[in-house]
């Protein structure tokens, strides 16, 4: 698609699978004997190894998260509007590493892999694997990479509970974490929409209890109606209106069950193209990790003690019109960071786009994610 | 249930059934060549029949809004804390007349009816009915009753809409409009919780195109999910987390794919509950029915002059955590009468309910309600 180019793309790429070898334990107490992580990196890493970046995925993010796996892609990876040559993450300046989280079904070891133990398909008994686990298995990686401590951790939504629980179990491996579009935990609602797009995806006669691939069927239906579901959430009620208002898509209303309005007509597409790239094992299994995020429990629901051994520096970001995780929720972390004496920046973005904007291009956020992540740079060692 | 019957109840009702023998004309351009209407009533008519008050239901509701069938019963009808002896609708000074929608499943003709030219059960092939409809087949109604004019005519969420389209269909016959939780139109995300519903429903292998009467099943996971879904849109965040937080049904974490809070559990019950009292195909018809609602669409879309030929003087009531119909929603109607220079007072409850708190005893709410109602007795030619 990008026939030239554009001049802020980190270009073409291309992932790297790492086998280990070595059994992690996982929260849930079952093990996992090896797995695959899936990763991409943009940049150079420095001499000292002091300038590398993580990038936590969301619910149905992945390793791609910028440039283009060809030429012919139609779309850059999921955060190109933050990663490049220039951009609030610059890879002229910063080693990033990308990866598809265990669980995931993009690469790295989930439902869809082979359990090495039975020579099948783990699908459904793939263990239910939370944000604690990501931070274990993404700390496996650095070593891997012979990075010992992140200039920063940074990721939105589920990616930010990934950096705040970095923050929080490996504090003397990051000197800063970005917490985007994020919560310190779900709220009922949070709980129950999940609630919503398991049961339709459990519910679809295609599911047969997560053993789909065995019958050569996918719950197109279920996952379809839990992505829909999920758009919602992830947009506005203006952002939907602006985008879509009450159009027709016919100009007539149909007196029918079929699709009268656009915005009918959107979710339904959305829904479709989700279906065919997305895995319903990963999507539960996902949405159970988000349910469990709850770092305070620990700490005998304190979010304040909790944060008591960070020692990163942090950056909190909320969007106006996000419901989803709305600024108050971002205020609940910088509030418990501050009780905890630490060094927090907290900005609040005027924006109309709902939870997605963290992934879009607004002016405002992505001047001061690249004010904050030029002060990172200055701070790395070796700025070869 | 009520081994003694309260004392501020309507006490034992029983429901009645108008069968009306000249044909409809719906605005999709069909007509029903015949149909019934159930209905019950509280409190005695006066002489000139001028204390009447027509309570319209939301999506889920019917004709059974006060009072008990009988002993047994575990609950009163879905208004019983508005309707009743020295309540906010005061029986002892209204004659209140409750029906059940066309198109609805508790007696009034609807899906689930035969259809007199086929002999045979509608099921989908019954035709949406729009809330001008309602209003249509609600006045048959009124003249059989031989009310020419009502002293109020009241509804919540859905039922305001109704209300909101008496005042601007029927100007001539009524005095009063209560307009309560409502909206001039759905938004676009408004839309998108019902498609997803509908989806749901239509999803379901047992619902068979709406032909699941004669297939003897019922489309129990398609209904249930939309349910659940639409008790989400009911309850605020805020009174969804006071309710449930995060508490565990068994106190731990299964990590598994069954129940682990009690807010899923919840869903759950309230689910399995409604899809043994509530038929797919009306729960289909009503969404429609809000989707198309869209009083301004016939003056081009100017909603002030929509309200132009109101004769009825208004009170229009919001609640401050209800994100279905947000209180600015309800300014929109507010604005639209002020501008076309009518009667209209508004309140704006402070209550963290949600939607639901149109349902509910909030003392400020039922407060101000009674106070217009009793101006509104008091306008009644005949207190007898």
């Amino acid at each position: 698609m990008p026939v030239i180019m554009p001049v802020d793309s980190v270009g073409l790429v291309s992932p790297t699978t790492l086998h280990i070898d070595n059994p992690i334990t996982l929260d849930c107490g079952r093990s996992l004997p090896s797995y695959d992580l899936v990763y991409e990196t943009y940049g150079e890493l420095n001499a000292d190894k002091s300038n590398a970046v993580l990038i936590c995925h969301a619910l149905s993010g992945d390793h791609h998260a910028a440039g283009y796996h060809d030429m012919e892609d139609k779309k850059p990876g999921w955060w190109d509007s933050a990663i490049g040559p220039g951009k609030a993450i610059d890879t002229n300046q910063f080693f990033v590493v990308s990866l598809n989280n265990l669980g995931g079904c993009k690469g790295s070891t989930g439902p869809n892999s082979i359990n090495p133990e039975t020579e099948k398909i783990y699908g459904p008994d793939f263990p239910i694997v939370t944000v604690s686990d990501w931070v274990k298995s993404q700390s496996v990686l650095a070593d891997q990479l012979e990075i010992t401590q992140w200039a920063a951790v940074i990721g939105g939504s589920l990616g930010g509970m990934q950096a705040l629980q970095w923050a929080i179990s490996l504090p003397e491996r990051l000197r800063h974490v970005l917490i985007i579009a994020a919560a310190p935990k779900l709220s009922a609602q949070n709980i129950a929409f999940n609630e919503v797009a398991r049961t339709a995806i459990k519910a679809d006669p295609d599911f047969h209890d997560g053993h789909y691939a065995a019958h050569d069927t996918l719950p197109r239906h279920g996952l379809g109606l839990a992505r829909m579901l999920g758009h919602i959430t992830y947009l506005s009620d203006e952002a939907m209106g602006e985008k879509f208002g009450r159009e027709l898509r016919t100009g007539t209303i149909n007196y029918g069950y079929d699709v009268d309005f656009q915005i009918e007509s959107y979710l339904r597409y959305q829904s479709s193209n989700f279906v065919e790239r997305f895995d319903a094992n990963t999507y539960l299994l996902m949405t159970k990790a988000l349910d469990y995020f709850d770092p305070a429990k620990d700490f005998d629901d304190d979010l304040t003690a909790t944060m008591a051994n960070i020692k990163a520096k942090c950056l909190v970001v909320s969007f106006t019109s996000d419901w989803r995780f709305s600024p108050k929720r971002s205020q609940e972390i910088v509030n418990a960071l501050l009780n905890a004496g630490k060094q927090v920046s907290y900005a609040e973005i005027d924006a109309h786009q709902g939870h997605d904007a963290f992934l879009m291009s607004i002016a405002r956020y992505l001047e001061i994610f690249q004010t904050y992540m030029q002060q990172v740079a200055t701070e790395c060692g070796d700025n070869t």
